[in-house]
């Protein structure tokens, strides 16, 4: 897959209905915070939140699959009011195909955004292929778009706000 | 709405007699640190509390306005001994008539500072309308002032420095 | 006070028999972190815990002082068996003279490390006045030196093992 | 021990088979977050984690060793499904021996990074001695690689995915 042109980037990103979003190092900035006490707690971003809330009431489709399971992210899907939750994924293309399958799109019709290699075989198949700016050089070199903020400070909000100008226009 | 010259900020500032701030992402950095037993926590930042402190023996009146809720807002309000805390709030706007009728002001006597879309109706009618570095680029392009630190880490706190040595000059 | 070459910060150096430092800043990175359930929480640096493990196996004097209260500055200072420990102090150059006549010390024996306005008092006195990268302007104007890292982020380990070298000379 | 070229580097890499963690400022960011209710928590990094996965399942021997003592290293640890866990270490070179005996490795197939004065000593043993970006400049001076990205952002991974680069090719 080579790099598109801003142009080639817009088009794919006219056409999305629905965005899967990785977790860890997309929605937050990829640490895990473990506590002496067994607590676990994740950093999220509160203008990706925003953009999230905006991207729902404009009617597109989100979509959270993580590899790991945490019930942080339980509490903030429902404070976002994403339905869509997959957790403790091995196989995320396995979550993909279900998505899509579920709400009748097609590749073209959804964009997915992960930093790791357990991301690659949807962000291979994905009409929008998207990586954070902190993924690995492995992901950053398969997408269509790499964002200019992290994970967690701004990553998913870019990738909305550009989905959304992009059908508005 | 233009950019200003230094001057005409510094006129602004002059005239101050109440700054409003929007909270996430203004006076803490935007993380929303959620945790697995229920928990959730903010960033602060000592600097921005020595400010606010300094501000209010100085008789600047202050208010904290928040899309969201939460009960570390209440906690780091007392702490700092601001009363005007709007949490939860729809439209700003609405916070921001309210204040300014409460305390007898004018536009012009009062600043906002805020980092999202929401917070764009208040800063088109406030005197001095300033945003964090960390602000999304159409909050950024509309006000009067862009910090150089940002939220949570020195924003607030270099906005009184300003208001205070305008006033002081 | 004007500012001094590398030369004379080091003669200064060499006859520090003290380190006061300032909490909230310098040896953590600022951040008051608030939790809805009533936890507060501080950032510590391990490479600074080792550096004030070594200067106090070295025989150096440690103080802390904070305009703050907290108990998780107790417990950081038990951790670094720290006994000289003074919280919610408003007045932070009274504590200075009060351990400098408790050791019997001379204030170009004292070295004082503060980021904020509160400091500047302690920081006229002491021999060697020391200010963190995230200090405010008014404080790193009139100190001896500026650390290159900043507060909670090697600042305090930069200032001992300059102080250690300078005697070790 | 002078600065090897790349090349060195890699010849190195191709002979590991353990790989000795540091825990704080390596696998972790160096922040020792304390709280006002008895927690610490630590901030480890998704994508290490990752690395760290992979690296076992290629037959990567991993061992962690720390001079603090912490629940949280623990819990870190069966996540990643490492049962070679030193905590409380006064002397590293002393596990550092042990592991290498249980394992009968010689030094040339022993991988080591660590930030601080008190990993010097097996760094001078490993066939391959690393730091993190933010290690100390007398770690830093005498190890054979310094990675890229910080402890607890990346680190770790680099430090692996160069390992398991090496061996494959």
């Amino acid at each position: 897959m080579e790099k598109k042109t801003s142009q080639e980037v817009w088009e794919r990103a006219r056409r999305i209905k629905m965005l899967i979003m990785d977790v860890d190092g997309v929605l937050t900035d990829g640490c895990i915070i473990l506590g002496s006490k067994g607590e676990e707690l994740k950093n999220f971003y509160v203008q990706d939140g925003q953009g999230i809330d905006l991207a729902r009431r404009k009617g597109l489709i989100l979509v959270l699959v993580s590899g790991r399971r945490s019930k942080v992210v339980e509490r903030r899907a429902e404070e976002l009011k994403i339905s869509e939750v997959y957790q403790g994924v091995s196989l995320k293309i396995e979550v993909y195909h279900k998505v899509l399958k579920k709400y009748g799109l097609k590749n073209e019709e959804v964009a997915y955004i992960g930093d790791d290699l357990g991301d690659i075989p949807p962000l291979r198949k994905a009409g929008l292929a998207l990586a954070p700016a902190n993924g690995v050089e492995g992901v950053k070199g398969i997408v269509h778009y790499v964002t200019r903020g992290p994970g967690g400070k701004g990553a998913v909000r870019e990738v909305i706000d550009m989905i959304l100008k992009a059908k508005e226009a």
